[in-house]
């Protein structure tokens, strides 16, 4: 009997969980709500329940499933599945691990979302199977995860791939909710992109961008990715600007680790071309020789669904 | 019998050569010139004879030893132990595993330089242990090695830990040698602390510096380290500028990969505390609380040894 492995990608309002086959292929996929009541404690008994009737409705029994692989928001003790505290979900020092192992009767592994979306793009997305590769995420806020020989890098207290806080102003910049300034967050994430480009078109009364925030109230990146695309100069200014910084933030950590994939995510990718080719070229301007050949830089391919399939990986490799 | 491991760091001007215990102890080390004539072809025959005189001085046969690890400068394929350029010695396409292999008898290993002064720090060193750290040596060049979960990084192909190259000054930066200009390389080797402080001293008339620079015709980095210790402001400046730009460099890199220690080695090291004071308070500035907590910046004591060393260790793990 072929056996399913089961991932599970845990956020704030939805938990993706799927069954998964040993070579990575999606065999079914759902979606439940997060109910952050009560601190979190219906959480692992929902997932449980779902798994189960899931199973029922494919008439398959729990034996099908070979074991779960979970990414979460927060402070994670990647070893012992432990939470030290998820902040949007109200856990704080949860033994998540063991609750669930206890009520799936499956053995579990935990890591933090944005490093299984990495791994995920790794093993069936953009990544190709490339062992060395760097997952920038650029949504809400900008997150990353960082893959060393085929393996997800943690670090000493689990903040590797962290990028979202390295310092591109240091001085004078943004200010950023992680309480220093001038990270890469607060220019390339949707947030910073739409910040910057308020500015601009605030310097720039004839900026299309003015009557979008006259009718909407405000812009999102969305808006200044149209704006750029349809020629709107303050538009583009915004994006030379975010692409300059993001790229020279990608090419001095690919000085140092050296990544043959540098997967971009998050719902900003979506951006494509107008994105991507300037951030290819401030990547190749800042990045040695050598180390712009080795690396393909590319957008994404999972989508919403790089949690569960790097979770899937986490499960097959701790089986 | 206890074996001995052979550790070799392999310079320009002089091959370092060590029998290590398998504990980390070295038992004897000496050094040999580097015969780069002939395109480096005398190198390996060298060693070997050198290592066999050795043992017979201290009445020992060649099974005493059981493997050796060898850094060696220039792009090599860590994988089969080939070079295929070492400018420096001269070699091109050179099999230089194969070759020491046939010449000794024993199991060869073979790293880049940096990488192998990391291990050596890691194992017997400043990083005391600690599978998950940065290596950042300040000489004539910066160079680096980087260290994730006791296994030396690689990346995709072997430029990981060049951090020399990220660039700190994006527009205006000084030419390096590597074809860019702004790398952290201009500012925080020996040769960039001594042309910022000239361009400092050139401004302020009431410099010490001036004298050191009238007497012997240029700036050495240990005259403005020494300047800086007796309170000349243009001394202190510079090192507040340079520590500014390594700190963020570090601070960086450290947001990314989160080090257990970072070990500042090579010449401009012995600076001791007027710098790591500096480098210190501009990393905790830049490094998120998490990963500034879980890091420890700390000057290399191995000295010179450390490549023998992290030869050893190579040796040993692949036994």
């Amino acid at each position: 009997m072929e056996k399913w492995l089961v991932g599970i990608d845990l956020g704030g309002t939805t938990i993706k969980v799927a069954f998964i086959t040993l070579d990575g292929h999606i065999v079914e996929k759902w979606e439940i709500p997060t109910n952050i009541s009560e601190y979190g404690k219906h959480i692992v008994s929902d997932i449980a329940q779902s798994i189960d009737a899931k199973l029922d409705q494919l008439s398959e029994k729990r034996e099908k499933l070979a074991a779960i692989g979970m990414g979460a928001p927060g402070f994670i003790d990647m070893k012992t599945g432990f939470i030290y505290h998820a902040v949007n979900i109200g856990w704080r020092d949860y033994a998540l691990k063991e609750e669930l192992e206890k009520a799936t009767g499956l053995s579990v592994t935990i890591d933090n979302d944005a490093n299984i979306a990495a791994i995920g793009e790794m093993w069936r997305g953009a990544g190709d199977g490339e062992g060395n590769l760097l997952m920038v995420t650029l949504g809400t806020g900008v997150g990353g995860g960082i893959i060393v020989n085929g393996h997800i890098m943690h670090g000493t207290n689990g903040m590797a791939g962290e990028i979202g806080h390295i310092t591109s102003i240091p001085e004078g910049g943004a200010s950023c909710n992680c309480g220093k300034s001038g990270c890469i967050e607060t220019i390339a994430s949707a947030t910073g992109i739409a910040r910057i480009a308020t500015e601009k078109a605030g310097e720039d009364p004839s900026s299309t961008l003015n009557e979008v925030l006259k009718n909407n109230g405000e812009l999102k990146a969305k808006d200044v990715i149209e704006a750029a695309e349809n020629g709107d100069q303050a538009a583009i200014d915004t994006l030379d600007s975010v692409t300059f910084h993001l790229g020279l933030v990608i090419a001095n950590l690919s000085n140092s680790i050296n990544p043959g994939k540098i997967v971009i995510g998050g719902g900003v990718s979506k951006a494509g071309h107008i994105l991507m080719s300037r951030l290819e070229k401030e990547f190749k301007r800042f990045a040695l020789p050598r180390v712009a050949e080795g690396a393909t830089l590319t957008v994404a391919t999972l989508g919403n669904d790089a949690g569960v399939i790097g979770g899937a990986w986490l499960a097959k490799h701790n089986i």
